[in-house]
């Protein structure tokens, strides 16, 4: 199958191989052509701008935020102007709410086809193509991207027929997985000053009610305080609670749990830098009882 | 083993129960005695006082609130009047840290044990034998202990040598089973306000990293609406966060969901009345949404 | 006339004395009777319990909390035991409005008058009798206690004839203070990153819409970041707003502002101790942004 | 003086009529002319572009977003295209930090002054030239615009030389209210719960130590609960709180009230629509403890 694929960072790199790997005929392209080495000598194709990798008719693009999807999709190079007719874009970034009904107006008043599909997973599970992949559109847009999300993650998860849903679910993961952490590490905190081990509340926890996965994970980094070097970077988990905020506002929701939470990546990048882990929420919340 | 028991609500008969089951010799006592016909009739004894139920050497207590657990433990006719020297006090209520403290003191200068075992799990699992206990104290208490711990529970974790750390685990529990219920009915609210279903979101989380029961519980729960009958009520989910509170001022800890939790409780208790679950927090976060 | 006075602690003495100045009759107790000394030497008799100073039949205390004013008013000593029937008990501590309550019902159970009149001040104010006394309770003894009010303060509010109504509005000033002093200071805080002086900020804000006391003593507290000898403990804060809160929870009341006042509050105590004032949540705030 | 002026809302309409008032030549221009009827009757000139305003070489703005200031600014037809080399443009819109850090590089660019003064008080204000304004920016541009800004406002405030310090104060302004009618609507809706009216609370915080207009004027509004006709739209109020949380991201500064804030406007507007007053955070707040 011909597939374009928009944005070689730590993901979309990892991403594009696995649609490699997997017998896809690939035209990459990055804003710095550097990072599309190793896939080109895997077999992919560099296009020289976004409108050529759509030229595929399917495309996939995977950005850091929602400027870089605008930048990549409108434009005389842009996706847009690249994808024929009936092209579909699938837009895998975590972005807003907004911006993806937007493009998704945008596409539908030009005949073109377009497909929100963030994704769940770090850049290990990227690499082993066992994202979570999260869609919402059309259904035969959705059948159609098949192929190309079963490359790169190990379950689809379809969540409605308006593409902003997707964008709105993977955004309150993102919240979710925040308020586990400021939850477990606000409990850490108080069990630690009464003099119980971090990780014996984290056994209780786990062996208990809290048996997921989150919790195991971001359990070790907290009570190991392992903040750097940063797996998911506190500026991207703020720039997300933005998003989430955004969208909180434009849906008329009080999410009373999100001012804490931002407040403390605040007070984490204030304190100690813009290269601090998403999860030193943890770290300003045990300052702030004196540990 | 001869074992006395106190306290026969819906936790306390359903274990006292387990431990009749497993062939020990129990003494109960319950402030209204006919709550025990049953036991009686299944084999155990009843007691008159606290005190005697407390003559067997080994007694556990599983009452309500800090005052209940007061009450059956001082004066004339209280557990510390019944036990033999060097007999042992299985508390197993949900009570205060300062109270834990107060009793391990109370016990040790009148040369009797105390062990804090306080226990996961709502009604149906102390039924079926599958609570989870939380232990602190003397390990050899802690041993002494284990057959009755064994009767009624799936697992013991053993938290430390200071009895008031078993409480400050289980209130930090129940802090995060809070904590838990109130970042899924957020993000519950703000999806379906996007025209994501609730069971929707849920099966992408429980699908993915919040694979855990807790979750799966409450998130149905919370997708139905199922606010009554009560579980667990509200008013006894205020009480413990009201103590997780004075734990978090006694140890100087600050603890920001606290307040977010708490507010959200009085919410649902001003609106609906005091027969609605803790969970209920989530109809205050979807009606401040106006849905 | 003749007025017992107990509890002659930096408020309490200053109040006696204008007492005696005022020209009554003044029989004073305190438990540690030699803070009483200065008081004889101006004329006021010094008794051997609350009961003694009780025989008044017109007696006030004015202590630090609910235990110790439990202390004075209960027991063959108390205030209780020796207020002659029909005599007036005039409370003008901050307690908590369970405890006003309480007290209300035992006077009136034994044929004894009970009034709440806490007051606003700091002692400097006590001493030049520039309190202000909000009174609730029966007219006819806040008419009686007037002679008592006048010589302590400089106006009476009564805001209601349930004497707990009076400790109420107490508990919402201390609470109102607080959350002045926290919005200004968390502007103070952006301000000044944004290279605004807080003395400026402090200028603008009182030169417009806030030109209120509050803003003005507390503005340059926390200007000049002067928050040791301590003027009001953050204990006493702290014990002011869990009453805010156990009165909200008994009303099924959220009050979403307190979480966040008592967060700084413990996190100011967690790292500089129990000295230190309640203004002291400037600090927690402008270290939080990495000041 | 020759003075342009662009933004006829309720605002700018009042503020424009006091410049002509004062004697000035004053250039209008509105996106609907039609606005402008009244001040052209007055004497005012008519301009068919912002760029033709801004010839005047003096240049007001009064806009009510960023959006709308970004608008008249820039393009062929906008304030930069039309004002002089050396021209000054005081901007007195609400607008963010970004914007005001913008607009001073983009007027600095291209040899062009730009000063940052926006303004407290509600239209009844402007028209009677009491309007307070806070200004910043190069020391020379505050006296040239002085005439101006005495012509609209009793008094004016300089805090800083970096223009966007004026929008920083402007919003920690807006904030502080909002913290105030929030402070206030909590203890109103305690206290009322305990019986005391909410009139009598609010005699008593104005009489002591909260004797500050903004208290009088918003304590009456919540106590008779007048939330419309809107003097401040919530939509606003929730825009300026976007501002101050966008300011807080960029300066990484917590800022804790402001998520209690924002949660009760989305609430207010969620279950009242979009035509309620900014104070009707009040309203949630009731509602909350079933009022």
């Amino acid at each position: 199958m011909d597939i374009g694929f928009i944005g070689l960072g730590a993901m979309g790199s990892a991403m594009a191989a696995n649609l490699v790997r997997a017998g896809h005929r690939v035209t990459v392209w990055n804003r710095s052509p550097e990072k599309a080495q190793a896939l080109v000598k895997a077999g992919a194709t560099l296009a020289k701008t976004p409108a050529e990798a759509a030229q595929a008719g399917l495309v996939a693009s995977m950005l850091s935020d929602d400027p870089a999807v605008e930048g990549v999709t409108h434009g005389d190079t842009g996706v847009l102007a690249g994808l024929p007719a009936g092209g579909l874009h699938v837009s895998m970034s975590t972005i807003s709410v907004a911006l993806a009904e937007r493009l998704a107006a945008d596409h539908a008043k030009q005949g073109r086809r377009y497909l929100s599909a963030p994704v769940f997973g770090r850049p290990a599970a990227a690499q082993a193509a066992k994202l979570f992949v999260v869609a919402a559109g059309d259904g035969q847009d959705i059948a159609r991207a098949q192929p190309l999300l079963e490359a790169v993650g190990q379950r689809t998860f379809t969540v409605g027929e308006t593409p902003s849903a997707a964008n709105v679910v993977k955004l309150c993961g993102n919240f979710m997985i925040l308020s586990a952490i400021e939850a477990m590490a606000q409990s850490m905190t108080l069990a630690s000053k009464a003099g119980v081990e971090k990780t014996v509340l984290l056994e209780v926890l786990t062996g208990t009610v809290f048996g997921a996965p989150i919790y195991q994970i971001y359990g070790e980094i907290l009570a190991e305080e392992r903040y750097r070097p940063a797996g998911f970077g506190a500026p991207l988990g703020l720039k997300d609670m933005r998003l989430v905020g955004a969208a909180a506002e434009q849906l008329r929701t009080p999410m009373p749990f999100l001012g804490v939470i931002r407040d403390h990546l605040l007070q984490a990048l204030a304190e100690e830098g813009e290269d601090i882990d998403w999860s030193a929420v943890g770290l300003a919340i045990s300052r702030n009882a004196g540990k």
